[in-house]
């Protein structure tokens, strides 16, 4: 198969363009070279830009993919007009529609981050992910009753990363909290999260699966080995049973889905 | 201002549509209410799903902003039908033309992470999100070499959530490290960080803006003193001069900013 470039042009940090164009590009059986140019803001830049798309059209005999956010009127024009590859324009083609749709005009503003130092959404986004730091891994109980939503499951169920997405995607505050065997043996939740039954939300993962886990971080150990992995998720699944928490396997899910799913599940927008 | 519904539907996690929707809304002055809809991958869902936009129709008496990402055919095909909104089929539209100009047909995979247990780049990065966690805050010396890239930078100057986010988004290994008074009074770089200095970059931070984030943490110390706060920066940016680091101030930049910015700089693909 023939080479393939594709651009991902944005006048902000082209973030979105890449999600967008990643999703695009796993519907097809192509894995083309993949070239980022975020901050073209200018003409100027967009020239430069055109250079670049142009030399790739030559070098790979093949058009170039460009998929791009720009907003900015001029720089658009100049790609529109100048460079030889596929534009695909996310932003442009729905833009229109909308404006006739809703009755105004765009402000074809860049990003949604221009002022984030007095961003109260960017604050308290920023706040989520402090929280969350705080309280990974059941460091304190301190402020616990003002988490969004509180993690439990045993070692490496995904606890952490899940409660890092949350806050960093969504904003939310996850504290996450492990299970151990003091805990399996006492037979009950860990005593500082009974108050907060409603936010606890469970971890749990296919024993084989999880004893792979713990094996690249502590091989041949106790911890990671089969036997003792069965025993802690049957014991953390039979706990979060008794204690009525909704759980979730982890297994074959992105921190994505699970991320997902806890917030469609608990209600948190 | 009539009201209006945005609809967010995918059949994954709608991460994509919401992100996407978020950028095209941030374009218009309108706050519509937003309704996420992910997991709709049956004609069964798609028609629940129709129930509550033609609804949302009904009571705004305007037709919602539907934003899609949904490949199913079957699910889009119920929408396309049935549902009273505006249709912003973010993938169909690109779709077809791509099919054309890349002649094959695509595969209509929903999302991107379908076997995550066994793709090398989730492994990847998960792993890069354990060890940015290991390496915040100058935690520890080990594996130092092994990370992307090393932000330094003085307390509460945006070295955590940078690096969370340049290992969550991009799964990029970012350790950061303190400077702190000792680094100050001895005038040199930690000694850890010397063999590093290719993947050292500065974060810095306006004072007057450093002291309001201390003081949210730590109000009226002297840590979170403006004078204080003039004295550590003055320092940090005198120390990263000399050793020749690149820095970028942080005070009105989103970390997706920053982290886009180093990625690039340090030229981390």
């Amino acid at each position: 198969m023939p080479h393939r470039t594709a651009f991902f042009i944005s006048d902000g940090t082209g973030i979105t363009a890449e999600t967008f164009a990643k999703a695009i590009l796993a519907q097809f059986e192509i894995d083309p070279k993949r070239v980022r140019m975020p901050f073209i803001d200018s003409p100027d830049k967009a020239w430069q830009a055109v250079r670049q798309i142009n030399h790739a059209a030559e070098v790979d005999g093949k058009r170039p993919l460009v998929f791009t956010t720009v907003v900015n009127m001029e720089v658009l024009a100049v790609l529109r007009a100048e460079c030889k590859g596929m534009l695909i324009d996310m932003f442009g083609t729905f833009i229109s529609p909308l404006e006739e749709e809703l009755g105004m005009k765009s402000n074809h503003r860049v990003g949604r981050f221009s002022d984030v130092s007095k961003s109260q959404e960017y604050h308290d986004r920023i706040e989520a992910i402090n929280f969350t730091l705080d309280h990974d891994d059941g460091q304190t109980n301190e402020d616990l009753e003002k988490s969004d939503v509180i993690l439990v499951g045993v070692s490496r169920s995904g606890k952490t990363p899940t409660s890092l997405y949350l806050a960093m995607q969504f904003g939310l505050k996850a504290s996450n909290y492990p299970l151990i065997p003091e805990d399996f043996e006492r037979r009950t939740l860990p005593p500082a999260l009974v108050p907060f039954k409603k936010k606890l939300f469970g971890l749990t993962i296919d024993p084989a699966r999880l004893s792979e886990i713990r094996n690249e971080r502590r091989p041949n150990s106790r911890y990671a080995s089969l036997e003792n992995c069965r025993y802690e998720v049957a014991e953390a699944e039979a706990m979060m049973r008794r204690a009525g928490i909704r759980t979730l396997s982890t297994t074959t899910k992105s921190i994505e889905e699970i991320a997902t799913i806890i917030r469609q599940d608990l209600n948190l927008q």
